[in-house]
């Protein structure tokens, strides 16, 4: 347990009535809120802190003094509304929605909990209103609302804010012709230019140039600031509503981790910035808060008024256990022998060096490491060209961008019949914190079906080196390797040594009665405590099979892995459409095989909370899986 | 039949040795490659004569002078190679490497012919560096070629030819910085500023603005000239080598339909371009072969040349035939009486109005009618905006760009539970003439696993409309209604009135001895050939049940529906992997179906060809069907 500090809602009102002048008071609003956001990011164990402190003086003084029902509209204009495209600075948008009385001030104990607060923006919950998370849509989203207004006889002003590394991505350069062309001056678009991304500095990662030029040149109106100035920022805002026909772009210069001295920018001789992700630990936590409340009580004591009184809770620490099978670093270490062992192989990164177990590679082999930023179209297109010359391009990102916003690009390589390996982590259903658009449930339908790919997904660190072996090594075509991030207890042992061989399974369990079939840490180790349990309550005698290959299948190996068999299980930790069950219930019709089956997917968008919850709620959890097959087999039996 | 021309490989070689300048040779050398480029167009049915005709200078001027064995490169430097980003100029591309003795000539007389020419560029094909057709892709290729060349200790002398309607592309822009950033000089693009695409003037579609401006402000040198004068070109590039370390980016002015006086821009009142796709009448074809070769004779002439000595063949006309079931047409009246009911519906359209039926809707509701350009990101984006807004939007282009260019704005709408429909049109491996590119046989793996979105396709014109009143009216999830856009003779009926129901199919063929299930007019069409032939060849009488749904099943439908019978047989238009086929295979093995069955699919990427000659190649035309069927029939018996 740990006691953490949050600033009540009547410590926001009774500083919102101060006498002070409202840039000063909207200072002093940011700081509260970035209390009250680690506060939140420390309960839930995970959260971008970096990019809320960035954006919140922008925030707060948006929603204090701009939007909502804050400001009157002019004639035929509705209450101009705000989002981030980002969207990974929703902790922070949630502290200012708690604080003026916009959201139920109770949910900031409840951040990424089932029916909390979601990781990233959710229409679900007021004040959010366009779903993000996923990069670069913001402005096409503002483009189609506007113009929806429009049609409807109503102007809507809309200001959404991006980040810096954000306009790394096509889309962003895609949206802003057309808002310029015609003239969508209800568009204010603010870049939180706080000059550092995932990878590190914007600058080395993907230089962007001159911003003011580049947006100057798509015909859009172009201010910059200082982004923790409120003043700045309003008066800006004030002369552009003066001149509604032209999209206004205000560069908004900022510093990643504002407002904690220590937060700011990239520590002396780091390469990453240390608090993009996750929680910090309750020393950090403690300072941080310090300094913040510090600053506030000092204004507050300017203003002639009574220091902060933050409220104290106990809570769990929920930030990633230590131990289990972690099979990014697994990977990290199969994929650095593998290049000893062939100079061809080079690896591409889209800002995600650390998430995707790369730093390992990167200083062993520095050129053969391109870094191509929030660009995976680009970056895939780049392995295709890389592998039309001869080398063998090994192309990164989380499991939910990787198959989908380069989905043609991956495709068109795979018209070339060339081969690369692709690698998508953050695949499944948990972490369930981040929200629907990070859970990776819908890559194998994308991935599986590309002509000739192999889609593989190991269920322990022991596979991980064989499966990537047989990727790089082992087959002509191209493939996709399916990774699980969170770390796992895993219950069970492969064989050793692993030798894989497409389309067949590994047992992990041995049992009579029927057969459980799936993919990955996550599910096989619920799976595998499910037939456990099944065993010892029911006497019901499930065997467990590792399937790592998830479009592939030999028939054979599965008439003889089911015959006779009472009754077939197959789990996804994916939709059940487009997954590895689907695959699996197909063939079982091909060869014939008349067995009672059940197949537990995915199979609604996934719900944001905590791994327990999410799995739970699917009913992909030890506990819902064994109420659910031993449904099933009574009524198979019967 | 028609009789055509074309010039002789012996007329090439004697005019390139003619005593003239070299660029006055480059000139007249366009034009004899224009001829040929239009021969074989015709002789295909099909091609792009606008865009090949106005880049045919450019590419003539690169193959004589720059690229291949041509030029000596400079030490530790490869030979120059050159491809086309846009890739439907390539019937110019064909024309000059014939010409110039890099492929074998008689390849001419077989343009989008099986085993001849594709449609669009594929690495099989010598001369065609990497696969293009879908749009934006080419300058990443290109980076990662010059770095894989580096990274092997050589420099890689690399042109990309670009539209200017292709810049409207996302990844184009998402490209460029890197390539600045990285001083990656050996890249050379050229913009084929031809100022017309697809739905018409590039300045109304999606004026690009200052282009010179967009360039430099990306980190690129940037030269402009005129795209029809080699020597001015040459002047460029020839400065540009000395400046190996920043990338050049050439603005090519040039005339849509260059060469052919009435070919050239949009005629009077129009608003499209005459001659973007497809084939003209054989009167247009000799009246521009006639104004080709006068000029050309002209010049050789002032040479003291003989004038060119044309070779006649006669070739069947193999434009579209006139006639059949138009489901694109069917579509285009359903829209706009769906409009006049609901006025929330808005249509969004990515430079493809004329084949997404589109024109009536945009005629009759120019405010409801949103042109995005070849944007699909930005205009799935839009929808979703628009759809929050409280709107109807009916998204379309074709099925192998919608599905996966913005695959991942699709997933974010749907997390939205808004409501929107899109429509994919050329759906399926026929037309086969344009290739993989444009061959849409994964769309239904994409969509298919949207949560919350139903997948349709309709087989028949009769069926275009109630299939699309279900979409937009009949129940709350958004729709993917898919198009064959050849026309195709229908040779059944569906009930009348036609009342779909959601996982359900029609019989359109009674029988006894199994079933045929499948969606769309073409599979449907040869599996119902292939059951008459069955019936009367070898008393195999076979249901066949037109089954829309791509991604629903009513299982107790499907039950009863083969209950007793003695084959399944699923088709898809489709790769297996992902497709309906699967879905009603897994299906079955849920409902514990003990029945024969067999799948037929496309198992590999899509050959190029007539449209009979690719559906022979996948064993789907009705002869292959039903051979394959009664073998599988026979066994199952035995």
């Amino acid at each position: 347990m740990m006691t953490l500090r949050y600033l009540p809602r009547s410590e926001f009102e009774r500083a919102g009535s101060a006498p002070g002048d409202s840039y000063a008071l909207a200072k002093l609003f940011a700081d509260m809120c970035r209390a009250n956001a680690i506060y939140m990011i420390m309960r839930a164990g995970s959260g971008h802190i970096g990019t809320t402190f960035s954006s919140l003086d922008i925030v707060s003084w948006l929603h204090l003094h701009e939007v909502g029902a804050v400001v009157d509209p002019p004639e035929g204009s509705r209450h101009p509304i705000y989002f981030s495209s980002k969207g990974h600075d929703a902790p922070g948008l949630y502290a200012v929605l708690t604080a003026i009385g916009r959201l139920d001030f109770e949910l900031i104990h409840a951040l990424r909990q089932l029916g909390g607060l979601p990781g990233h923006p959710d229409v679900s919950i007021p004040g959010s209103v366009t779903n993000t998370g996923s990069l670069g849509m913001g402005i096409s989203k503002a483009k189609g609302m506007v113009e929806a207004a429009r049609l409807q006889g109503q102007r809507l002003p809309t200001f959404v804010l991006t980040g810096d590394g954000e306009l790394q991505e096509g889309q962003i350069w895609e949206s802003l012709q057309g808002a310029a062309n015609r003239r969508l001056g209800e568009i204010t678009v603010i870049v939180d230019h706080n000059k550092i991304q995932s990878d590190g500095w914007v600058s080395k990662v993907s230089n962007p140039g001159d911003l003011e030029a580049k947006f100057a040149a798509f015909g859009w109106d172009v201010a910059r600031c200082d982004g923790h100035e409120p003043e700045a920022l309003a008066s800006i805002l004030r002369r552009a509503r003066s001149e509604l026909d032209v999209p206004l772009v205000v560069i908004a210069d900022t510093v990643k981790g504002k407002g904690v001295s220590f937060m700011e920018g990239i520590a002396e001789g780091e390469q990453l910035y240390g608090f993009h992700s996750g929680a910090p630990n309750i020393d950090v936590f403690n300072r941080a808060v310090d300094e913040l409340l510090d600053r506030c009580d000092a204004r507050l004591d300017e203003l002639g008024l009574e220091p902060l009184r933050a409220e104290l809770v106990g809570v769990p620490d929920r930030r990633e256990p230590v131990g289990g099978h972690r099979l990014v670093s697994a990977y990290s270490r199969a994929l650095c022998e593998q290049a000893e062992l062939d100079n061809r192989i080079v690896v591409l990164d889209a800002d995600l060096v650390l998430d995707c177990g790369l730093i390992p590679f990167a200083e062993r082999f520095p050129d053969r490491f391109v870094e191509c930023g929030i660009a995976e179209q680009d970056m895939v297109s780049q392995a295709g060209g890389m592998a039309l010359e001869g080398l063998l391009p090994v192309v990164h990102s989380f499991a939910c961008f990787l198959s989908a916003r380069p989905a043609e690009q991956v495709y068109t390589n795979a018209t070339e019949r060339t081969k690369i390996v692709y690698v998508g982590s953050l695949a499944g259903l948990v972490p369930g914190g981040p929200g629907h658009s990070h859970q990776a449930v819908s890559d194998i339908s994308r991935f599986g079906a590309v002509p000739g790919l192999v889609a593989v997904e190991p269920s322990h660190e022991d596979a991980v080196g064989p499966l990537l072996d047989l990727c790089l090594r082992g087959f002509p075509q191209s493939a996709y390797l399916r990774l699980v991030s969170v770390p796992v207890d895993v219950p069970f042992a492969l064989p050793y040594p692993y030798v894989p061989t497409l389309g067949r399974g590994t047992t992990i369990r041995e049992g009579g009665d029927g057969v459980i079939l799936g993919a990955g840490p996550v599910l096989l180790s619920e799976a595998f405590a499910a037939a456990h349990a099944l065993t010892a309550d029911a006497g019901l005698d499930l065997r467990v099979v590792d399937l790592p290959w998830l479009n592939h299948l030999d028939a054979d190996w599965l008439a003889a892995e089911t015959d006779g068999t009472g009754l077939v299980v197959v789990l996804d930790n994916h939709f059940s459409k487009g997954g590895q069950g689907q695959m699996v219930l197909a063939a079982l019709a091909s060869i014939g095989a008349r067995i009672p089956v059940m197949q537990r997917a995915v199979e609604s968008v996934p719900v944001c909370g905590r791994n327990d919850e999410v799995l739970r709620f699917h009913r992909l959890d030890r506990r819902s899986l064994a109420q659910d097959i031993l449904l099933v087999a009574e009524q198979s039996v019967r």
